[in-house]
């Protein structure tokens, strides 16, 4: 079953490395003879998953990387739905003809993440057992259940083997997940600025981001659709996501302390300064876009990111993994510092898995996996062309 | 006008370096005739303002030190304040008899700031124009107002000239802020943890805070005394000021990622991890010993600090201080990082300033300054000793 958002476009200009006008399209996967079985014990008897791709599937259908998304992403990676659309996908700078994930060479796939609320099936979604939206009573899902999701779709795509998956953030998160979890149905993975373990302080600023919302007398307990939303919670949620994203440099050049609209202090309590008004900007149009319970489902899952668990040890837990690594840090990422993925880089080199770690110098903090496009293109296309021209003859180095 | 509050406790054991039991004393300054006038424009009439001395003022009136305290503070630095106190003051393991600041030596006095919820006038107190608590009505005050009237409460003290005045994070501005305002009132300032201008980065994590709080049900515009308070949303706040007070490497070590009352993920929303526990134990106890408005004028006080403003640049502002510097820094202290501190000591150098600059090697994030004692006590010893064993002859060196 597949059903298609959009089509027919009216003519429109695009760059010679655009993939111009794309199709967001549904499928459903899954069902209640083989229903989805999540990490949690409950099952899932339909999910609807939105995808869009990109490029066409070459005839040994060898050529398909999966890009995965982050907390605020969607299907909608690249390229532009009509002809009305302000921007194009949030990877759009990165997905493309001669772009780092080419699409005259690949066959690109973006999904929306199980639990979304961007055409996924997701807390904001009906539940066919209650005929209403599922709210709190939607089972909390986890990284592995987003990616078992993905592989189903692939599988439903007609790919045997992925060439790569790749994501940043959240989506490196389920990069990873896909090494460990799926490690013959994939050549190589592409985590950029994540972590195999979610940090304490990360998981922290999550759990501030729930309460603000669980707060919001808006939220009712997570039934609110149809009413008023929680936007006020939502917002300041996406705030103190922000200021996560941001790296203390980046906001000194972007914002320093200047003043929005005067030139002194105004000794009251109203959006003063740049800084101060750009993230409620950012938090409230987060909320137009957004749904609330999808915040605090997807936070969680992240929270129980740990790819160590049931290991002795992270170098026990990569060892299942078998296929090439390009893992890539930035400088100022503090959300999910550099140490954290040389750590992995080395668990991985220890059991002789084929692995570049890069670590780009950026001031954009965390953000530079969505700015950094320069620096991260020549990294992925090097990448991906040569291992796209060598035979998949298995990842494990000879020598260690 | 002064008003005792609490004194006849029952015998108790305290050890050697201890300051024993003590009192808070409050006592009225300014009047219709001389009030307060504040940076904004406003003026109060009335300050009471609480605090406590340890030690006694010596004949030559030359050994008092002023201890400034951050947000959560008190006047109530060391000692107890009856037999029942489960804790001493705040900062008792560096007052008292052979301690950092020695009480054998030295008169120190602490006070609690203008704004505050702990016996001086703030928010909370009672506007003599209406008889009802001023709310949302008190005038946005500065952390210069602060220091306006601790310099008053020194006067009527009788000290015309302060050996030091010593204080992390705020109170580390309002160091600073007594440098530059009342330069010849000092013979030497001790910021620690602090920084001469607030950054975007903490002025955005305010933001959040006073969000929370403003998106409360029970905040109603601040005019919630008597009724339930806004305690979720100052919660909220609370926590998100923790996590900024903690290091990422701190968390690792206090918390990792461990459960806190089972072995494996609950799949729910509870506080499920240590960390979160934590942060909620920290957020809710707070809100039994916090006023939410007081917590909005002060992080509101923090964000306009900047001692650059007016000036050309740092190096020109710092030439207004006329007093020796002991500046302590802690490398992991993300709030108010060491570079911030580093740039400081270069400019106040630069005016032939005598100043010292320490960087205190420490895992404990921005919350060392208040754990740190035995790093600490061997630096303020050190230089309050000399200090004092110095007669007071201005304080630029001869040569830069």
């Amino acid at each position: 079953m597949s059903d298609q958002k959009q089509s027919n476009n009216p003519p429109k200009q695009f760059d010679d490395d655009s993939v111009g006008f794309v199709e967001s399209r549904r499928v459903q996967l899954f069902n209640r003879e083989e229903p989805l079985e999540l990490e949690c014990g409950a099952t899932l008897n339909e999910v609807t998953v939105e995808y869009e791709t990109y490029g066409a599937l070459n005839q040994n259908r060898d050529n398909g990387v999966l890009v995965c998304h982050a907390l605020s992403g969607d299907a909608h990676a690249a390229g532009w739905l009509s002809a009305e659309d302000k921007k194009p996908g949030w990877w759009d700078n990165m997905i493309g003809p001669g772009k780092a994930l080419d699409t005259e060479k690949y066959f690109v796939i973006c999904s929306n993440i199980l639990g979304g609320c961007k055409g996924t099936t997701g807390p904001s979604s009906i539940n066919p057992e209650t005929e209403k939206p599922y709210g709190m009573d939607f089972p909390v899902i986890t990284i592995h259940d987003m990616v078992v999701c993905q592989e189903k779709l692939i599988q439903q795509l007609g790919i045997e083997k992925l060439l790569a998956v790749v994501g940043g953030s959240m989506g490196g998160m389920q990069t990873l997940e896909w090494a460990v979890s799926f490690p013959h149905r994939v050549r190589a993975v592409i985590p950029v600025a994540t972590t195999y373990r979610t940090s304490p302080q990360s998981i922290a600023f999550d759990e501030v981001g729930r309460q603000a919302i669980f707060n919001d007398p808006n939220w009712n307990g997570g039934d609110y659709y149809g009413q008023q939303p929680p936007e006020r919670g939502l917002a300041i949620a996406r705030m103190v996501g922000h200021i996560t994203y941001l790296s203390d440099q980046s906001m000194h050049e972007k914002f320093g302390r200047n003043l929005r609209l005067r030139e002194e202090y105004g000794y009251d309590f109203g959006q003063e300064f740049q800084v101060e008004s750009y993230l409620h900007h950012q938090g409230t149009s987060f909320t137009k876009r957004f749904d609330a319970n999808t915040y605090l489902y997807i936070t969680k899952a992240m929270d129980y990111f740990d790819l160590t668990i049931g290991f002795p040890s992270l170098k026990e837990s990569m060892r299942r993994a078998d296929c090439k690594f390009l893992l890539i840090a930035f400088s100022s990422d503090w959300l999910f510092p550099p140490y954290q993925m040389k750590k992995m880089a080395n668990a991985l080199r220890y059991n002789g898995i084929d692995v570049t770690y890069v670590e780009i110098e950026s001031d954009y903090g965390h953000d530079a996996f969505l700015l950094e496009a320069e620096k991260m293109t020549r990294m992925l296309s090097a990448f991906l062309g040569y291992l796209y021209s060598e035979p998949d003859g298995g990842n494990h180095q000879a020598t260690i």
